[in-house]
């Protein structure tokens, strides 16, 4: 057994939560592997922005409970996810990148945009609102549909401390933890705002994450080059809207953005990063947002004859591994409409 | 004395800084109005952000304690501002606008722009990095002098927890503090950055705050309309470089500012939000920023006279109120070459 959790230990394998009681941050939790039960750690970190703050200090001591809850039954309680909020309930910055280069061809497609001059080489990033994260199973309230809901379908990568000026191969050490994000969009108010000049503020409303956050030695073999590859698969209203791999036609990789990220300042610890809406150049593949479907309706038939998220639509956002079982549990979001 | 205080607690007046001890938010203290004297505040609350969290709660004690070191000889301890950290080490959320049309124009002039078709009803708005905002004294290290470091001087609103959708006139009470910013841009990073459509990131380092955050009833009845009524007042190397009003030419208010930026999403007890550059139309005035006095020397002379900044420069950002005091303590920083 000392074997064995000392290998766990150096791979540093384990799956964070936060539950919904405590403060702001809520309660940091490790969750098992099976997604099933999950135990606080309050001797450790009180919230998951604790424990990513002194990571080097905490990780040998959550994969020993990862690993004991893994192994002994009864250990933890059972799980309920409708008591989880974000992982993060909010960062001091989130970042998300457009790493799938067919999700950017599709969408300035869309919305008659040019494409950028250096899309091969010089990586899209907009600095995002992660004040107020939403968790995996909150409602989405939509203030007016004439705005265009839509979801974006991503992973996301967690930091420690960055320092300024890393290299890709500096900043990949610094990637501590992987989640999934639904990057919610007002596609009809973006174009005014993009016309600006000054990127994204109105056109993206708070982001949800997965109910939880997995470490990059969890996730292996799957996660190599600094890509995670498995599919990402999204559902609406209960039916399969798409499952393009993650790891296949991401121009940057999740080392490549981190180091973009942090080219001019230093990141601070629970920096999230995401990959951009996850899309490959295969359409069999299906799409992790509406405005790609729309386009590839308007191409084949002459117009979009999917609508963008209307209030009582269901959404489900999940990645499976290859023995089917789900790595982060599932983003499951309805629009219901604002109160009042 | 019980009257005086009681119309003390209806004003809610105090400044409050941040001591670098503590962890990484630092150490809450009252600082009296003269900014010479200043005393922690444990037992109300041991960070900015917490006393943001819960401000209603906490204005009453504080300014209870404000009260009292700005009477009583001997209380709290001498203040020394290289002790001070920003007010706020680090924000959820920094939005910064760019209400000062004249600072719009000669920009987008500079740089070649056009200017935004609705410029004068849709407030720019940007959402920046405040994951590790700088302290008043700290230096700004600066990798490369090609990249153009400028300064852009400003007043900046924090708030406590704003709901989604609020009128101008309901985020009014949401303004619960006011600083001095120094928002740093790489001017010649921007425009290939701003090219690509998705707004600042590597442009955009990190901000600087000045010593003291300010209520807005210690700052009656220069603050009205929403609107902070005072010169601010910028120095290079020793040199005046501008003294804009900055309740002058501000085609938005702060409580319109912060509207614009709740419109689709909720902002979080702590979100700090910037003016934008301070810029009259009366340029012998002076200016807030490198970038506007250089294209005020191109009109002039054909060419831009003063360089961006290089190592060793100094910058000092103040306002003084009508007798002459210092408000906010000042920004003092000085331009070094990055460690490597």
């Amino acid at each position: 057994m000392a074997g064995v959790c000392g290998f766990l230990e150096r791979r540093q394998a384990v799956k964070l939560a936060s539950l919904r009681r405590g403060g702001r941050d809520g309660t940091l939790v490790v969750v098992n592997r099976r997604l099933t039960r999950a135990v606080p750690v309050p001797q450790i970190a009180d919230t998951l922005q604790q424990a990513l703050e002194s990571w080097d200090r905490c990780t040998a001591q959550l994969e020993a409970v990862y690993a004991k809850l893994n192994t002994e039954e009864g250990e933890g309680f059972e799980l309920d996810s409708l008591e989880l909020v974000s992982p993060l309930p909010r960062t001091y910055q989130w970042l998300d990148g457009s790493a799938y280069l067919s999700h950017v061809k599709r969408v300035r497609k869309a919305r008659g945009a040019e494409l950028p001059e250096n899309l091969l080489t010089d990586p899209m990033m907009y600095q995002g609102g992660g004040d107020s994260l939403m968790g995996p199973c909150d409602p989405v309230c939509l203030q007016d549909e004439a705005w265009g809901l839509d979801f974006e379908a991503e992973v996301g990568v967690i930091t420690d401390d960055v320092p300024m000026g890393v290299t890709p191969a500096e900043a990949a050490v610094h990637i501590k933890l992987l989640v999934l994000i639904n990057d919610l969009s007002l596609r009809n108010l973006i174009p005014a705002e993009l016309a600006k000049g000054f990127g994204f503020l109105q056109g993206k409303p708070s982001s949800a994450l997965s109910p939880v956050a997995v470490t990059i030695d969890e996730l292996k073999p799957d996660w190599r080059d600094n890509k995670l590859h498995l599919p990402l698969r999204t559902g609406l209203n209960g039916i399969p809207f798409g499952e393009p791999d993650a790891g296949e036609g991401m121009q940057f990789d999740f080392s490549e953005l981190v180091s973009h990220a942090a080219h001019t300042r230093q990141l601070t610890a629970g920096t999230l990063i995401g990959s951009g809406t996850v899309s490959n150049e295969d359409v069999s593949r299906g799409c992790s947002c509406l405005v790609e479907k729309r386009l590839l309706e308007i191409i084949e038939w002459g117009e979009a004859k999917t609508p963008f998220l209307r209030v009582g639509d269901r959404l489900r956002i999940e990645m499976l591994d290859r023995q089917g079982h789900s790595v982060f549990g599932a983003i499951e979001q309805e629009v219901i409409p604002c109160p009042n």
